[in-house]
Parts: C-alpha cells; structure tokens; sequence
C-alpha cells in the first residue's frame, strides 16, 4: 500500500488546468493504472477535510470516531516512546515568542541544532503543582517533540497551548472534563510551559542564536493531547508486515496497529527523501511478510508549500521507484494499492475535503484501460467513490482474506464503514 | 444553491425516454454543467423516498435523523408564525367530508376565497377538554393552514387527523406515547376538529359555495404535528444569508436555520411564478450576504400533475433565469449548485427514491466537458453518488470554510453524512 500523502488536488488554471498528478510523466503509474482500477476515496465523507491522524487511521481500517485518541500519542509512539495506557503525550513546537507571550514564529526558524540541549535541560524542570506525576520531553524532528506525562487516571482531555498561529497570544490549557485527571495534566502542562520560558530563554543555545541573528526557541508550545490508542492488531485480520515512513505520525499509527517500523538510510520525510531505498526496502519486506504499507510525505510538503512543479517532480520520482515494483514484484501474486491520505492542492496550500484518487492493481482487478493516472480518471474509474474506511475490506476481500458478513461470524475485525 | 424542487426524473416512453431535463432546451444550465462537475445525490440513502422536509434539512446539512421534529411547525415558522419551544403546530387542509365523515376532497375544490373569514370564526372556537391551553388557526395559501397548540410540556407524539386520500373516513388523533403532554395534545386537537364541523358546515361562505355547486370547507383535517427544530445557525459554519421561496416548508427550514426571508413580487410557489425576479432577488442579495438558497416549487409541481411538457416548460423557465446568474455573477468567486431536493417522476406522479441530479460550478471545481445538465451525464459525472448530507461539507470545503476533522478542531458544526 503506497500512500502519497496529500496527492491528489485540484486543476491549476497556470498550468492548463492540470493537476500536478495529470501534469507529472509518471509511466509506471500510468501502466499500472491502466492494468488495474480507480476510483475516488473519501477520506472519511465527501467534503470532510481530515488531519493525517485521523486519515491514516481510516486508511489501516480503524474507524477514527472510535479509535482515535488524540494525535500526541501516536507522534510520541512514532518517534519510539513506549507508552503506557494511562500516559498522555502531547505534540510540540519549540517556538519564539515575545516580552508579551505573543507568538512570534511557532517553529522557532525550523531550529535543529542544539534541541537534544535544549531538551536535556528541559527535563531538569522540577514540577511542583500537581503530585504524584511525571513528565518527559523528547525532540523528535527539527523543531518538533513530544512531551509526556505518567501518572494514575490521567485524562488527556485538556486544550492546547499551542494557539496554532503567529502573532497570537500563548494560550492557557483547560480540562475539558471535569474529571480530576484532566484538571491535573491540565495545571501540569501549563505549569510546564512556564517553566519552559524560564529555562530557555538565557539557555546558551539560545545565547549562540541571538548572536548569528537567529529566532530564539524560548518555548514549548504543546498541542494535541492523546492517549494510547488501543488498535486491534492487523494481524487479526492476516495481515503481517511492516511500515516505510519517516514521518512519526504514520510510524506511531502503524506500530499501534502491530506493523514493525523499518528504518531506511536516507529516508527524511521530506522532498529530498531516498524514494528508491525506500521502495526498495518495501519490496524485500515482502519475502517475508504480507504487508507493507511505504508512506511518501513529499507530496503533502508540497502541497503546504504551494510548489506545482516541485509536487508534480515528487510524484515523479515515487513513479520512478515505482519503476522497482514492476521490476521486483509479482504482479500475479501481490496487490498492489497507490493512493493519497487526502488532498493537499496547490491552490489552497493545506489539506481539503476532495476525494484521493485511488488505484488499485492485480488479485484479479479488471482491467480500466485508462490512459493514466490522475484525479479525473479516477473520478471516472470503475471502483466508483468509496470512503477510506472501505478501502481495507476491500483489500482483504480481493487477497482473499475476508470474512463473511454475517450473524456470528462477522466480527468487529472485519472493519469498513457499515460500523 | 438553486433547489429546482422535484426536477429529476425518469424516462418517459411518450418522449423518446428523455426526462424533461433532457428534454427541455437549457443553454444556461448545459454551459454550467459543461464548466462544473456533477454527480447523483441521495436525498437521503439510495432509494429512500423523502418527504420535502427532511430533504430541504439534509441539504443544509441537517442530519434528519437528529433533527427533524415534524413538519407542522416548519410549515407554521414559514407562515411567519413565532413558534415558542413547548408549542406544537399542525399543518391543516380545509376539505369536504360527507354526513359519515367520509373526505370527499382533501382540498375543498382548493378553496381560496374566504378562507381567512373561515379562519376567524374557527378562532373563536373554546376548547373545554383541555385546561391550559390556547389554540391558533392560520391560513397560509389557497386550502392549507397552521394550528398551534400553545401551553405547558406539550408533545408532538400524537398521530393525525387526515386520512391523507378521499373516500377514507376522518380520524381520531391518537397520542403516541405515554406524557400527560402528548393525551393533551391528541384531545384537544380532536376537539378542534369536531369544533370545526360545527363552525364551518353553516358558514356564509359555504353557503355561499355551495350555491355556486363548488364543494364546501366544512372541515378542518390536520396533519405532522412537530414542534420547533433546533437548528444551530448557518452563521457558526460561516454561511450568512437570504431564502428566496415562497413556499412555507422551505421559508420555515430556512428561518429555523437562520437564513432572512426575501419576499419577491411575483413569487407564488406553483408554475406561475415570476423565475427571472426571484433570481434576480437573489442575485442581488449575494452584494450583502455570502449564501443564498433559491427555491422553485413548479418543477414538483407538476410532477405531481404527471405534466411532462408542462415540467419541461417550467425548467426552460429557470434555465432563462439562469441566463441572469451567468450576465451578473463573478463566476470566479461564486459557487453555483443547481439541484433538486428529490425526484418527482412524471410516471409516478409522486415523490420517488431516486436519486437527484447536481451540478456544482466554480471555485476551482474540475470542468466536466459535458455536453448537458441531465439524469444521465449527473450519473455519469466526476462527484459520482454522494448524498444530501454531504453537499453542505462539499460546499463549504470548496468555499475554503471548512475545518479539519481532527481532536478539538472538531466540532458539532461541522455536519456531514460522518455523523
């Protein structure tokens, strides 16, 4: 299963009314769209814009109204913190603001070096509110990290900090129930970001920022506030494998549904991405397992960026290493799946509702006969517009791993969107 | 969002199996269609006949499942009543019965002349059953009225009083669950109605009908006793407005939804409505307001009359209109929907199950190239099958008025078919 994230968009007037997907030569797309089926796909209802969380949920089968906790805690089990069940992790920004807790930029300049510094100091921070808790802070990528509190019958149902744009204030989390367990993450993580300005801003990383005219990281802005989320393995439903990812959020969402994570040299999660190691190395997984999931995050960079000729070169180079599958794998015996989490288009340089073009090739899919790959043949495919939730029934159906709806024997493992 | 009520349609035999879409000449409509994109919409789910009700709900995305209360106080809001929350409203027809209660004619001849001298003294009426509670009688257009129970902890659970055909005997409204509010509805309403026959038989104005041998109005039938939708405004998910239509039901959702009501000269609800001035109206309010739903009742009309080139007529009449929207609309900042509520096939002469044509132009929506606005190129269409509920998300997604389905970010507001 090869997720672009953010692939599909819609038609650029600058560029003829393509799509950088109808745009980008991408022969090894095209043949294997034409071999195979389209359709379009809901990430989760039509005009629905979802998060990545949410989106990679509904795309393993696992129905975000019920299984989704809280985007902290998948961050945190992608950048490999072990979480207990009563832990509630947040995701977080070093980020600059001002004198008056205004923020200046929420990265931080995309600060990278010297976080593990920062970081270290950061966990000297002796919490003294609440008892009987304690936190850590983790640096994942560049700017980014995790932030985690343990402790009994903690609730993750607090607010952010983070105000989610520059130039607004630094805002207070509230518990958003009325359990005592909210009210104490709730005092502890603003206790935190208080003492994360104090420990930072004479920090000598910072020192060394302010003298080469950088953005200081003179505090943690936390958001997203989540539990484990408690993911029936796939391998209930047969399915044995690992996930190629380098963004955290996708590795925390595969590890808690039972993939192994792969670690390829070379592979950023960004534009400048290994996309053949990474393909590479999806392929070999299947000699000894039955799944793969391999998530290409330039696409979606992109898109943010608002770059058409950067995201139609991306979709080239996954096109490029596609070029190994038609090579390395066993067109008869393997399925072989190409689709986006959502749409990230170019003309909104964020997510959106629109359905992801789907494909999907070999196991006995008839063959479409289109010419290639794009949003509008997909609009026009033979799969029709189906919802992310449907899409792993339908794997397990063609592989041919399903199980009959019917009184006892369909089980709540046997996902898709009537539950 | 242009609601051709009852448009879509089934072949007809007699006209070479071309529906009266595909029939009628619509250059303004075709040019939308070949610029937009289109797709099928289930007023509610495949082959579930809708009531108008809850159709015009769903396409504002209300789901009717959660908000639907009946629809004698839609019909009483859109009379311009002021509904309290405890109030229960009927909607009511005159109509002839016969000495054994038998109904001779649902609709009194469709009685107009008078009816508001008839109303007054059924406004005199006591009721002496039922302590507590006062009664109102408005007429609204040709043979249909409002009743509004008004009184402490009354329930709409009670069942009607309208055989719904001719030739079947009138009924006992019966309460339908166990509250002292619902027994109190259902007796006082049973003694309106007998009220009714007393106050009504001898009336000068059916005296006066009678010797002009057209039948009487010597009852009143009443009928969906509901009770005031709460409806969150259209306003929280950033849609600030106007309705144009001139029939009760939809003026009613659309005040329910906080959608101002535009009184258009000329707009009459039936097939002699001024279309040009009622888009025109609504044209206009698009300088001030960023939404406006406009409403044509001919196109169900005359379905219901089985009236095949009377229905092709009254759509070549809005495609006129829509000549206006393509001189007076800045088609690049305006999205333009065209759709129905549900079907009204000739064959049937009724409302069916079938799913409605839409068209969706504007906003960076993908061109279609389709030759025409009809049942069959909508089925053929880049949005595929979608339902009602869904329309309201997809709008808003391609107004950039969206938002993310993720932990807070979410809320209620942002409806859908997710919900």
């Amino acid at each position: 299963m090869v997720i672009c994230d953010g692939m599909g968009d819609r038609p650029s007037p600058e560029f003829g009314n393509k799509t950088p997907l109808s745009y980008a030569k991408k022969p090894n797309l095209d043949a294997l769209a034409n071999l195979g089926a389209m359709g379009l796909m809901d990430p989760i209802a039509p005009g629905i814009c979802p998060g990545s969380d949410v989106a990679t949920l509904a795309l393993l089968g696992y129905d975000p109204r019920v299984y989704y906790t809280g985007r902290g805690a998948l961050e945190a089990l992608g950048a490999g913190v072990d979480l207990n069940e009563d832990d509630v992790a947040f995701r977080c920004n070093f980020a600059t603001i001002d004198d008056s807790y205004r923020v200046i930029d929420r990265r931080a300049g995309r600060i990278s070096e010297g976080v593990s510094e920062l970081a270290e100091s950061l966990n000297k921070i002796r919490l003294r509110k609440v008892r009987g808790l304690n936190f850590r802070f983790i640096p994942t990528i560049q700017h980014r990290g995790v932030l985690i509190f343990r402790g009994e019958d903690l609730s993750a149902r607090v607010t952010d900090i983070d105000p989610h744009k520059n130039g607004m204030r630094v805002l207070k989390s509230i518990p958003l129930s009325r359990s005592p367990g909210a009210r104490r993450v709730a005092t502890a993580v603003n206790e935190f970001v208080e003492s994360s300005i104090r420990v930072l801003s004479g920090h000598p990383v910072n020192v060394k920022r302010h003298q080469r005219g950088l953005p200081i990281a003179n505090i943690v802005l936390p958001r997203g506030a989540g539990k484990l989320p408690k993911l029936e393995s796939l391998e209930i439903i047969g399915l044995k494998g690992v996930c190629v990812a380098a963004v955290a959020l996708v590795r925390g969402v595969s590890k808690a549904s039972g993939l192994r994570l792969l670690d390829v040299p070379g592979a950023t999660g960004g534009p400048d991405t290994n996309f053949k190691a990474k393909m590479k190395a999806a392929i070999e997984a299947l000699h000894e397992d039955n799944f793969v999931l391999l998530h290409f995050k330039a696409t979606d960079v992109l898109g943010h960026d608002r770059d058409f000729l950067g995201k139609v070169e991306a979709i080239q180079k996954i096109d490029e290493s596609m070029g190994l599958v038609r090579d390395m794998v066993d067109a008869e015996r393997t399925l072989i799946v190409v689709t986006a989490d959502h749409c990230t288009p170019i003309s909104i340089g964020d997510h959106s509702g629109d359905p992801a073009p789907l494909l999907i090739h070999g196991c006995g899919v008839d063959p479409s006969g289109a010419p290639s790959f794009d949003e509008r043949n997909a609009a026009r495919g033979d799969i029709g517009r189906i919802r992310s939730l449907d899409l792993m029934p339908m794997i397990l159906d063609l592989l041919g791993k399903g199980r009959k709806f019917e009184s006892q024997g369909y089980l709540k493992n046997c996902r898709g969107s009537t539950m």
